[in-house]
């Protein structure tokens, strides 16, 4: 658990784009962010705050996220002088970068001496159980996909925050990087090893009460060689009682897969669904979340309406059109 | 890769079932072992020669294998002494248990200075890739069960043991512990990291002659919900020619899940070829492995008739019977 509100570090971001996790938070959990720190040249604006360390500590913020990419990977050293002096005045550190936080020797030293963590997301900090598949009360919600990347995340979120409007009793669970920097918590389940994939979503989603619905962030796709197994873990330890089917009509090949076609979304609703029922006999396909960023308005609505009309289900973009026929579809459960 | 040949040790086993481990070497390497290697009071006897540690080098051993579950999966002192020893004479250390051999300090301090290996078989000592999917060159087999520990290494083992003796190409991938010290390689898929289970099935079975097979030992069920996203990786990076399903008969629910009932061989055969057919469209079901042996003999003739009538595909129990048909089937393809 990562302690809110937040600093967002945009370092020395070259463009919009490098501060994609940090625009995440500034979407998705506006008040856990106070501000932002830019260093020189930054290019990246969020439009909060622009803070230095001490006025947002005055500010309440607990924790310098590194909400920006970095290239090549490394920590420069001209963060690390940041970082540095975060820790030295009470903060805690959290980054979803590939080289962690742990093994930068010096911020190690200085957060050991001032007592403060630092919370690298890509890396399981649980000891997760072996699944037990004992059915668990409250209610789950897993977008899948026919394809990696094509917004499921987006439509957990965009549910949850529909969901917590009108007041209905939800939690979005994250299950990624992006989504533990933007919520707090949850399991990096592409990091967890194998025989613990499902326990850890079970852990992530214990009993609840029975109104309650956790909004279960999707990983991978059950037609992604790479990561399927992810995908499985996710529909066998979350035991779904709703599934949202998510798209992306443009796509070519499978991303990353030049020789592997995209499934129908036929075959995704019947694969997903033979796979569900053996965690939850009671399992229904709700509703269909197309990502329509790459199409025209006009081209987007003929898009949806002919998936709604050949698959009998409400197909939404929740960035174009809001979340809200797909909370309709759970409520109507 | 582990060097063989083993001596095999059996320590203290109170019975013949702790030492199944070195009891599947012995079944199926028997020229990995030189011999065995038992303390007093061991009830176990694989009727191999006794060794010391003096008598084994000789013969040729250049790994002690640890072929025994200890009691409390704590690696006694009672064994440390013999196993100090074999370092210090030049043997490598081999072991499957839970408690690893590198978290013992005397061991490691001992292997440092002796310039010996410790292999823990439970540990992935390779940085798997993440799998690409690219179609590979060469054949494979993949067992695929109704259930976990229904028989599918076995299966795998008893065919690549027929096609040797048949003279076709043929390679066992082992990917777990007992799987690995029988043949002194492998994959242990269930502590690999989720993001990596598909590649590392892919690094286990590369590019081969086109007439070569590689029968790799299966793992879970895609029926398990414990254990599914490890089948899972198994069907997409081995990206399989032919499955083989494996059947218990009598078993009364899912291994370690009493509220779950084992699927028909028929959803099994169903779900199977749609997920691998992702993977390689040509993929065929070829035969059936039956675990009989709870069954007497006529039991298990007339319910293998059945499924083999029902199914339409020849349905053999290995261990009574011989993996002749399976093998039949394969080299029909």
């Amino acid at each position: 658990m990562i302690e809110t509100p937040y600093l967002l570090f945009l370092g020395d971001a070259p463009d919009q784009l490098a501060a994609k996790v940090a625009q995440g938070i500034r979407d998705w959990r506006p008040d856990n962010a106070v501000g932002q720190f830019r260093m020189d040249g930054c290019k990246a604006d969020l439009g909060l705050p622009d803070m230095d360390l001490a006025a947002a500590k005055a500010a309440g913020a607990k924790t310098l996220v590194i909400g920006v990419a970095n290239r090549g990977g490394v920590i420069s050293q001209a963060w690390k002088k940041v970082l540095v002096t975060a820790l030295e005045e009470g903060f805690d550190l959290a980054s979803g970068l590939h080289n962690l936080l742990r093994d930068e020797p010096d911020l190690v030293a200085v957060a050991e001496a001032t007592g403060r963590a630092l919370h690298d997301v890509r890396v399981p900090e649980v000891d997760y159980p072996i699944a037990n598949g004992v059915r668990r009360t409250g209610k789950r919600c897993l977008a899948v996909g026919t394809d990696c990347s094509v917004g499921k995340m987006y439509t957990a979120l965009a549910m949850d925050r529909e969901m917590q409007a009108r007041g209905m009793k939800a939690t979005f669970r994250a299950t990624g990087q992006t989504g533990i920097l933007i919520t707090g918590d949850g399991v990096p389940l592409d990091a967890v090893v194998a025989d613990f994939m499902a326990g850890a979503v079970e852990w992530l989603t214990p009993d609840n009460d029975p109104d309650h619905w956790d909004l279960i962030e999707g990983q991978g796709s059950l037609f992604h060689v790479s990561y399927s197994g992810v995908t499985m873990a996710l529909i066998h330890g979350g035991q779904p009682d709703a599934l949202i089917l998510s798209h992306e009509p443009t796509r070519p090949h499978m991303r990353g897969l030049p020789d592997y076609q995209l499934p129908s979304l036929e075959a995704l609703r019947d694969l997903s669904l033979t796979l569900a029922r053996v965690a939850n006999p009671d399992v229904q396909v709700v509703g269909i979340s197309v990502n329509t960023a790459a199409l025209s308005e006009d081209e987007a609505m003929a898009c949806l309406a002919e998936i709604e009309n050949r698959m009998g289900l409400p197909a939404v973009d929740p960035f174009r059109q809001g979340a809200g026929r797909l909370v309709d579809a759970l409520a109507a459960l």
